[in-house]
């Protein structure tokens, strides 16, 4: 086993390029912490602030509407994200209301505006379309697919999805899973979507769809990663106070393809995705650690690179 | 980080003597795999068969009815258990009735007859007083406490308990919490006690009543195991099937109390428990792959050291 630590940082000359397409919203939500309205939220958000820790730029592809404060797009693109593919078009931006109770592991959603998301099309720019590591994050599969059938060399392609959307879009986001090499998506998405309670089963079923790699996330217990010859289990960091879990499932995504876009790594690089993997579950630690992307917005490569020392120490056994 | 693999098996000149106080019982459990009727079960059994894996003999107190097979004794014998300490009363053994759904995570009881461990009295022999390391199993803090006063130089005391005794029997058990060095409980249980739906801050909240460790069990999820200044997070052996979750927690102890009682492990060495820990998940993950002790009963140790290899190369990130 070849110690993630001791392996050069890229395999190539240069990192890879990383681009993410998803939703930027604005939340409402309420923790056993408190409550945040009108807070940044969204999957392409948590994923773009959390990879432009590790990895810079990130280009973002989604859309807002005419309520979607200004100084948030100069604040995105100061730390490094491209915001050429954020469109602003008429009508309200995305909103999602919701909150979290006892072990705070799962969200319970009181209302979704899709607003300017509803008859969004994601249209890449020529730059964009070159990008090297690729992730679909929770939109519709329909897009998804759009999106797939637009970028031109990817080297890693990862998706996520939703409760929603495995049963509302099943054929599309079939195909989706056929199509990407790296499936993310929570344990009760992959039991919903094989119809397996065993969540190692659930997985290597979902790798018979398709993807080489199925990474389940476990909220607080961390990600279970199969491959086609090996595993990775990482767990979470553990955290005794939780402020708000939104976005963490979103940062690990982020936190996983910013390192694999450093790493330039291929497809075929169990060690290179081990360590990806460990970065995306301590970025996600963080994020849990304040509403919206406080947290994430402070963060700097040594207190990532401290954290993940503590969790492999804790995983030390 | 000293790795646990390099560093000598033993501290002293010869493992420590170890002991479980706890139930033998006959067991009625139905899973999704299908249904066992008077099948042998019991914490103390499930403990002391994972220990002699390791670690021979192991002294077991408990007691059993008239009706208790006096083969299953002998077999019990012939791999190292000293039953010397196992009363045959009159009466039925204990009984317990239960089932596993779903992500068979936790069991659902339907029954329990405490039959002959109703007026049980644990009476300890001079040797087994002498025990190096003891285990008290989920019984009745009342007899918990009384095998406390019986023992006369124990180097490590671990104890277990359940969701009953919790409720029923507050105060006697944090007794017996705040005179061990180990406490063992599950993630329910844990959050029971304490009142904190946070796993971290009710493993702080139970080491804050007196013991040094706390073993948190999260059955697929693995252990988190804090001690005063350090912490391991052992997952679970991912398995695609699980026949029989039953007597899971108690290999996991029984595995952690004999590899410790193999280092000789003094309570300060915490390298010593994150080899332990390791052994417990791996042993445990075995128990589950058949009702009763049937699997755990043809292990060898090369089966436990390829599998404890295999999850810690799975936790390298």
């Amino acid at each position: 086993m070849t110690n993630p630590n001791s392996q050069p940082a890229h395999e190539g000359s240069e990192p890879g390029s990383l681009l993410v397409v998803g939703s930027v919203a604005l939340d409402h939500v309420r923790t056993p912490a408190g409550v945040a309205d009108e807070s940044l939220g969204g999957a392409a958000t948590f994923f773009s602030v959390a990879a432009t820790i590790l990895h810079r730029p990130v280009y973002l592809v989604g859309v807002v509407g005419e309520d979607f404060p200004e100084e948030v797009i100069e604040m995105l693109s100061g730390r490094g994200i491209d915001c050429s593919g954020l469109d602003r078009r008429e009508g309200r931006t995305f909103r999602w209301k919701g909150y979290y109770e006892g072990d705070m592991n799962e969200a319970v959603t009181e209302e979704t505006h899709l607003n300017v998301f509803g008859d969004f099309v994601p249209n890449l720019s020529s730059k964009f379309r070159q990008a090297d590591y690729v992730f679909l994050a929770n939109i519709d599969p329909t897009l998804q697919l759009k999106v797939l059938d637009q970028i031109e060399k990817p080297r890693i392609v990862g998706a996520d999805t939703m409760n929603f959307w495995i049963q509302s879009k099943t054929d599309e986001l079939r195909e989706v899973i056929s199509r990407v090499d790296l499936m993310v998506l929570n344990d009760a998405e992959a039991i919903l979507l094989t119809g397996e309670t065993n969540l190692v089963r659930a997985a290597e079923k979902v790798l018979e769809m398709g993807p080489d790699i199925v990474a389940v996330k476990k909220g607080a217990h961390g990600a279970l990663v199969l491959g086609r010859d090996d595993r990775v289990l990482v767990p979470a960091v553990p955290l005794s106070e939780i402020v708000d879990p939104t976005g963490a499932g979103d940062s690990f995504a982020g936190g996983m393809m910013a390192s694999l876009a450093n790493q330039n790594a291929e497809l075929g690089n169990f060690d290179a995705l081990r360590t990806a993997v460990g970065y995306g579950s301590v970025i996600a630690s963080f994020n849990c650690e304040s509403f919206s992307i406080e947290r994430l917005k402070e963060l700097q490569v040594p207190m990532i690179e401290e954290r993940l020392q503590a969790l492999r120490n804790y995983s030390t056994f």
